[in-house]
């Protein structure tokens, strides 16, 4: 097989690829993140680059204008370079720095332990045994396990191998008055570690791993404070933006499920190395980790087959997976630690959606509340102290760009906010950063959506008016389109647009949601007013207006002030059941205690789609603070 | 630091050696197994060599004729080259293979699965799982759980991370009906593979680590067949005979424990991978292990500190360790297999013992026995179903040679048999393997104490009588000595003797044991005569005249048919653990009943050895068939 160079530009990293390997495999190997949201199948025209020397292969010209292939443009995913090659890879292409929700959120942030005794995953217990003598021939190992037993009024507690080896020498030394690390494991506590009374203090890792970005806190266990926290976007992301190319890469590529295994360690990896270069430890201080993710992200992050979970009837291979060790793992603290993921109950309600639902407390309180978490994918969660019923609808990649050719993440030059005046004539946007737009990420499109609407450049079902007023409205390569930007003003030079099956592409997923509420509220026998409070999760519903949310119909027509918002509520509960022994009990009765609505069951949600899927709604006395 | 290659002969292999290293420690870097009985302490003259070319800084040469010190014969512990060397090692320094009682014995090996349901550590649960439907989501691993749990009966039953990650695609591939490989853990049991419908054979090694020999059966789980058995030398013994000398090494050397622990490991590694390649088997096909030791090989084996075994109050670090994986270990099965050891209950009573009084069946039957175990130390314990006693003195290594200048192991040219005429003017001895007498073993050791007496070439406390018969009796470097094999006679060339010192050491190693019985029986208040049966355990009591000991004194005068040899009882009970539940159950229930009799606490133990240390015994009345 052939060999050839390629050398990106500006990085100036150059690798080989062997025959076959397209420009979108060469960047993932030379460690340059570029997007993939389609999976690579030349469907999305994200991982645009340029050819500025060499010759490629190209397929998926359909993608780009006649001006761009002439200047070089290719998809990188469908180009296979013939001979040594350098390309160039825009910023618009890459998967980088972006606003990360770490953990902001108007709703407090609990201290899990306020009221009760505090339990973390790992904690010291000091103890004193009695010296052996020649009339108490007890072994080490029996002193040591009963004084913890008695501390911990527990008997199921073990030692780990690793702590016996010096167990004699730790015990004499301090005068047989030490402190025990105490970890839980799947079934019964261990004893991970013997040192002398009080010394140091104690690391654990709360990590969510969403499909579009990881975060991770770095926690000190006995003082229960947050050293501190990182985020940055999936590794994985080269391989698709959803949940679903993410599965097909690991089903059907060979080495696909140890690609995404890879990735995310990767992520994580990295995450915690810059957290720990920052507090000046190492990676055996940290010596437990408690993961929070959807059911798709936990079986890639263990390596399990998820090839079922996109087939009906949608079985994944594990909901609550046992916890494993670091090191059997790849993960890179101390590799004895337990890494815990939290308990899911189906294969689109996951433990991202339990450890939100833990953190609001929505399920020891009376209120009836709707918790919304559109990130990816769109999960709900309606209930209080009584019940608890969840489902989950494919709505989210639309927001976050996917599916728009100029959808974007919310990182510099996005469009975050828009304006329209009527007719369409003059159009004002905001970007993140403050500079030329070169997209629109999810709240833009939120907003864009009701602008054009009210406008009259779209009508209620999203179909641009017979004869629009604004040369703005025109006909594209793929059908009608409204230019947002003109070129002259956009950071990449070219038209901003969107195309009418955009709009109704982001019309099915607004409406995808609302049917959800919609199907769950049906199942209960309650209308929409019985909702007390709306709890929005994920770090898309940051940005997103409410009230342009409830104006296209996304989210119920209720008072404002029924809203909050809760932040990235998926690490906030994994923190909690780091800290918390109660946090911990209440995230598994949740997972217990949970009905997962299937929507795809029955006629119910596909009834309540057809209807939703207008501005704001078929059914307009269901948003009747809306004008018209 | 100055290096220096060391050549050694016949083996032509070399070795470079820096600063301070010792020949000894080069044969070992070599590979060449040396006997360091004495650890290395340049005071048991084992492990001796001849230097041939180059210069050595030599000390210790007390041990060596002005003969052998012109003809370049050196202690090897005691010398380090100061140039290049070539050292020839004879046979008798090395450990090389002897005889290792690997099962025989006159006791039936009953089928531990005889009469109940047998449940190995490890097998297969075939289960049917109902296949998902939309109406019934619940997760694989749930319905693979509760199909096992079903079979099994018992809702400790966990999924192993590994088992995990294809259980999807092996449940599809079978159509739901799959076997569950269950691997009984520390507190739980867990699924560790899921394969097809009735697949293949499960394989599992019972290990006897003992000080001296190391025996390895390789057996087939689900037939219950031993597939074949394998015993050799502890490669541990260059580091010395007894697990004294081996705590001194481990905690007094920096690398100590680690020498020991790769010692074993590669011992039983190597002994695995024969037994592997005679069956055609991989590694990673013997999926658990189960070893049985005395306490301080446990320890060194699982690389614990043994340090206080040896300090009063004699305290091990653990007496039941809890299980670990075989990758973490270092034992060449599959990494995932756990590996138990069985349980002891102190110091110098271990998880070999335990297993024995298994294996025996005493410790559920009414009869009142006495279990005698006299391998490098002596373990003895008394009792039935009703109550056990257990005690150890450290009487063995003299019966292994250790101690006895021209001791040695039951290999070929040892002497086992020994005659002596009246007078001793004439001396019949018979060797293992017929040949040419190097020296005397265990056994032979026996018989030459009773016929001296017998004889009267020594009085009944051991002395030379004052004016002997026979030129046989000499004085020789170290007091008076009796020549057992004239150098012309003799495999090495020089006269075999036994001095006065080492007869009294042996009395002293017969007495001990004698004593530690009748200390037994007070404590229970009971006579020798109560003693219904006398089991007989170890490698030595293979070879040895019952008649002659009780001659001697060493086992207790009852009649012949009282004593029965059951072999190995420490791999035959490691093997029952791996096969059946019963067999576990009833070894947590001895160690937890066997009431442990320190000998040095208090004086009865002190005054019975004292009297014991007549042959054969100061009180005639308890050996009445012993004629005078």
């Amino acid at each position: 097989m052939s060999e050839h160079a390629v050398r990106f530009l500006p990085d100036d990293v150059a690798v080989a690829v062997t025959g076959g390997e397209s420009l979108l495999v060469a960047a993932a190997k030379a460690g340059i993140p570029v997007r993939g949201s389609c999976g690579g199948k030349g469907a999305c025209g994200k991982c645009r680059m340029r050819v500025r020397e060499g010759r490629v292969a190209a397929a998926g010209y359909g993608k780009l204008t006649g001006e761009e292939i002439s200047a070089g443009w290719v998809l990188s995913c469908q180009s296979v370079p013939e001979s040594d090659v350098v390309a160039e890879v825009p910023p618009e292409s890459r998967l980088s720095a972006h606003r990360v929700e770490q953990a902001d959120g108007v709703v407090a942030d609990s201290d899990p332990c306020r009221e009760e005794i505090c339990e973390p995953l790992l904690r010291r217990v000091e103890v004193a045994c009695p010296p052996p003598t020649l009339d108490d021939a007890r072994d080490d190992a029996a002193r040591l396990l009963a004084a913890v037993r008695q501390v911990t009024g527990t008997d199921a507690v073990d030692l780990e191998p690793a702590a016996l080896r010096d167990l004699p020498a730790v015990l004499r030394a301090h005068d047989w008055r030490v402190g025990a690390l105490l970890a839980e494991g799947n079934c019964r506590s261990t004893v991970a570690a013997v040192d002398g009374p009080g010394e140091g203090p104690l690391y654990g890792l709360a990590v969510d791993i969403g499909t579009t970005t990881v975060v991770v806190h770095l926690v000190e266990l006995t003082g229960r404070t947050t050293v501190g926290t990182r985020g940055s976007y999936n590794q994985q992301a080269v391989y698709g933006d959803d949940v679903i190319s993410r599965i097909i890469h690991a089903t059907e590529t060979p080495s696909g499920r140890d690609d995404l295994q890879k990735a995310v360690l990767a992520t994580i990896n990295d995450l915690t190395v810059q957290l720990l270069r920052q507090a000046g430890l190492q990676p055996a201080d940290v010596r437990v980790a408690v993961c929070a993710g959807n059911t798709t992200m936990t079986h890639l992050f263990l390596g399990i087959d998820p090839a079922y979970i996109r087939l009906e009837p949608y079985t994944p291979a594990v909901n609550d997976p046992p916890p494993v060790r670091a090191g059997d793992l790849g993960l890179d603290i101390h590799p004895g630690a337990w890494v815990h993921c939290l308990p899911g109950i189906a294969s689109y309600v996951g433990g991202d959606i339990t450890a939100g639902v833990l953190f609001t407390g929505m399920a020891r309180q009376n209120p009836l509340t709707l918790f919304v978490d559109i990130g990816t994918n769109g999960e709900m969660v309606l209930g209080n102290s009584e019940w608890l019923v969840a489902c989950s609808c494919s709505a989210g990649p639309a927001f976050e760009g996917s599916g728009v050719k100029f959808g974007m993440r919310a990182m510099e030059g996005a469009i975050e906010r828009v304006t329209v005046s009527p007719g369409g004539g003059l159009v004002e946007v905001a970007t993140v950063g403050n500079t030329a737009p070169v997209g629109i990420c999810g709240s833009g499109l939120i907003d864009l959506l009701g602008a054009l609407r009210r406008a009259g450049v779209i009508d209620r079902s999203g179909q641009f008016a017979a004869e629009p007023d604004t040369p703005r409205v025109r006909e594209g390569e793929e059908g009608r389109e409204f230019v947002l930007v003109w070129g002259h003003a956009a950071g990449r030079g070219t038209d901003i647009t969107v195309s009418e099956a955009e709009i109704k592409n982001l019309i099915r997923a607004k409406g995808a949601v609302f049917a959800g509420i919609r199907t769950m509220l049906k199942m209960v026998g309650l209308p929409v007013e019985a909702i007390e409070r709306i709890i929005i999760a994920g770090g898309f519903g940051r940005y997103i207006n409410i009230k342009e949310a409830i104006a296209i119909g996304l989210l119920p027509d209720l008072p404002i002030e029924k809203y909050s918002y809760v932040g990235n509520s998926s690490v906030k509960g994994a923190r909690q059941v780091l800290l918390s022994r109660r946090a911990r009990d209440e995230v598994r009765q949740v997972a217990g205690r949970m009905t997962y609505l299937e929507l795809s069951v029955g006629n119910d949600f596909f009834d309540e789609f057809v209807s939703a899927l207008f501005l704001p709604h078929t059914d307009m006395t269901l948003f009747p603070s809306v004008q018209d």
